[in-house]
């Protein structure tokens, strides 16, 4: 399910090709099936073959699963030597048990990998207020260990909650200095929002950064993806992002023209593995991208997108492939922003359907035609300002509806 | 389906009972079909038979439909005989036509009336960005006019769209200078959430109240009721509400104790409409009480209880009766108010499900029976002040997605 896409153009630096966290050099993983869950992969594990710098970024929810209380002091550090993963279970609201089945957790690994333990970084997705199987946990970790090898396929499966199918992707930066390939995966389904995301996501890099340079690329490329995606407004207490830099390429990235390029092609591989979470949502079957244009400043362009993005009834129109505007300009009215009907104008991909806040009838099948794409681009240009922002969300369904009234999490 | 309780004791100056509209003296009424509609009521009129005072709130959405323009100029004037309502067509995103639309509806049921048409207010509810048909408003009016009578219950039904029943109050407030008399109605059943809700609300009472006292009564009522139900998060353009006293009782209140007495009457009736409106909510199978306690301040105890109200992985899982707790907990992390799991507690109605942040799976079953009712309390007390306050919400469905999936709105 890796999507593939040619080469930007001969002078692009980047070309994305079909990988995972161990296209890098230096990186290998394993997913294997250690019991929280009946029979799917459960516990992933990567490992970087030498010393990596780090950085991460986690939910800003007030509410913080233990692994994630645990990892946020790993990855201040600035180096990790692995990252092990468990679905199944969240280790969230657990408690000051939480906290300790978490920390042995990172711990297990380290002692069979030969690491500090302050450098494996741990996550967990899955249900709340369960404590983890412990028992479990340690009967996976050596046969996680025993199973590295070069694909990251079956970690991304072992990363899995209500996704139904694995996340990854890989992509090579052409720089001055040489070629350094990242590779990544990630997780969603539901709990989606940001900051940033309920998704776990992992990244990996053989460029050697150092970890403030690191953290920056990381924000940024952050910011443009996971932090620009939502399915459901509920922001998870169990987000993380991790990306290890081990240096086996041999190129060293510090500041200027380099670092940014490298986080251009950071940000392009966090985009396509932020829209493959949702066009994965939960019940979703249609990936609509809102940007909201002509806004004053950044910030309310985001607040707009991202009201849009959440209305349930924007999100159940474009289920319904009813070119309903008067929903989106509403949601629109009531983002907090000052803004002016008889300024706005809506496309739904290239259909001009509203001009100067009101529509021509005559447009409106033209712009159901494109909704029953799957996937849209609503634009919405409130006429006051050059600001822009896109956001990326799906439609509401019938079917979101029934995973959540009986899944537990 | 208009609900009836008993006096609430026999010292209480308050008695509710079934009626509606013109349950206060010197009230008439009026619901037709005027064909904006295939075949259902569609034009509402509400009449004050002497002069009356005026008290309006209205949507804070910066979209705000042609209706409300007009009636915050009618209501800033303090006086008015009449409201004139159609369902149908919500005169939304309508531009310069609209609001002549708007104008004209007044004019012509001011003229018909004998009525200053700068005291005739007008609503609006149904598909946004079409404009109204007027030939069937201008053939409808004289009807409507008509028709007056001493019932409101036609003129209930004529606000309907989405909803399945016509919802009215009806309330006797005893004073030590003699027993005044509040009536109402209101609509919902979609696009629902502060400010003020979608509902149209309509309310009349025989009291003699200046219109300053009366704009304080409604503003009170309307805080701890319209403003406190979600149905989808999504506020609508058009939400109106207006309170008229015509003083046929010849009671007169003005400040002091008599008013405070009135207020809570009139924030009883408007209570129990607002919860009507949810109990009837597109898709919903059951009304949701969520209390925030223990808050900072009532500030923060609202921004919690309106974040758990909206989340849908929240109301999917009332929906499902799944007892999931971490899914309230990650909720009340996320809407922006410092918080400690740790000192966090739920309650479902009388069973206390999660003690400092932690459930005992032992109360799970008896949790979830509570969440079969068909009116649930969920209580969530953040251990950390002495604020609390309560919002409605009701339970996401398929049947939601289907209305909403369907209906141009």
């Amino acid at each position: 399910m890796t999507r593939q896409r040619s080469t930007e153009g001969g002078d692009s630096p980047y070309e994305t090709f079909s990988g995972d966290i161990t296209a890098p050099a230096g990186f290998r993983a394993a997913g294997i099936h250690c019991g929280l869950k009946k029979k799917n992969l459960d516990l992933a594990l990567v490992v970087a073959e030498r010393p990596a710098t780090v950085a991460g970024v986690f939910t800003r929810n007030h509410v913080q699963a233990a692994p994630v209380v645990h990892s946020r002091r790993v990855v201040a550090g600035g180096a990790a030597r692995a990252v092990v993963c468990n679905s199944g279970i969240a280790n969230a609201c657990t408690g000051a048990q939480g906290l300790r089945d978490a920390q042995e957790m990172g711990a297990l690994a380290a002692e069979e990998l030969g690491f500090l333990s302050t450098q494996v970084a741990v996550a967990s997705t899955g249900v709340i207020g369960v404590p983890l199987d412990m028992a479990a946990i340690r009967r996976g970790i050596p046969r996680a260990v025993a199973e590295l090898g070069p694909s990251g396929e079956t970690a991304a499966r072992a990363i899995m909650t209500t996704d139904t199918y694995p996340k990854t992707a890989a992509l090579r930066v052409r720089l001055d200095s040489g070629t350094v390939t990242l590779g990544g995966m990630a997780k969603g389904a539901g709990m989606i929002h940001p900051d940033m995301a309920t998704a776990l996501c992992f990244l990996s890099t053989d460029a050697a950064i150092e970890a403030p340079a690191l953290r920056s690329a990381l924000a940024a490329a952050m910011d443009v993806s996971f932090n620009c995606i939502t399915v459901d407004g509920d922001t998870s207490t169990n987000d993380s992002a991790f990306l290890l830099a081990n240096g086996a390429s041999g190129v060293e990235i510090a500041e200027g023209a380099a670092l940014q390029t490298f986080t251009t092609g950071l940000t392009t591989l966090a985009i396509e593995l932020a829209q493959a979470v949702v066009r994965d949502a939960e019940g979703g079957t249609k990936l609509i991208a809102v940007t909201v244009s002509g806004a004053a400043d950044r910030d309310q362009a985001r607040r707009v997108a991202f009201t849009i993005a959440n209305s349930p009834l924007v999100k159940t129109a474009f289920h319904g492939c009813q070119a309903n505007w008067g929903r989106i300009i509403a949601a629109a009215g009531r983002a907090g922003v000052a803004m002016e009907e008889a300024r706005t104008d809506i496309w739904f991909n290239d259909v001009h359907l509203v001009r100067s806040g009101l529509a021509s009838p005559s447009d409106r099948a033209a712009a159901e035609a494109e909704m029953r794409k799957p996937e849209v681009a609503l634009r919405v240009d409130l006429g006051s300002g050059g600001a822009e922002v896109t956001v990326w969300t799906c439609d509401l369904t019938e079917e979101y509806v029934r995973i959540n009234g009986s899944y537990i999490s």
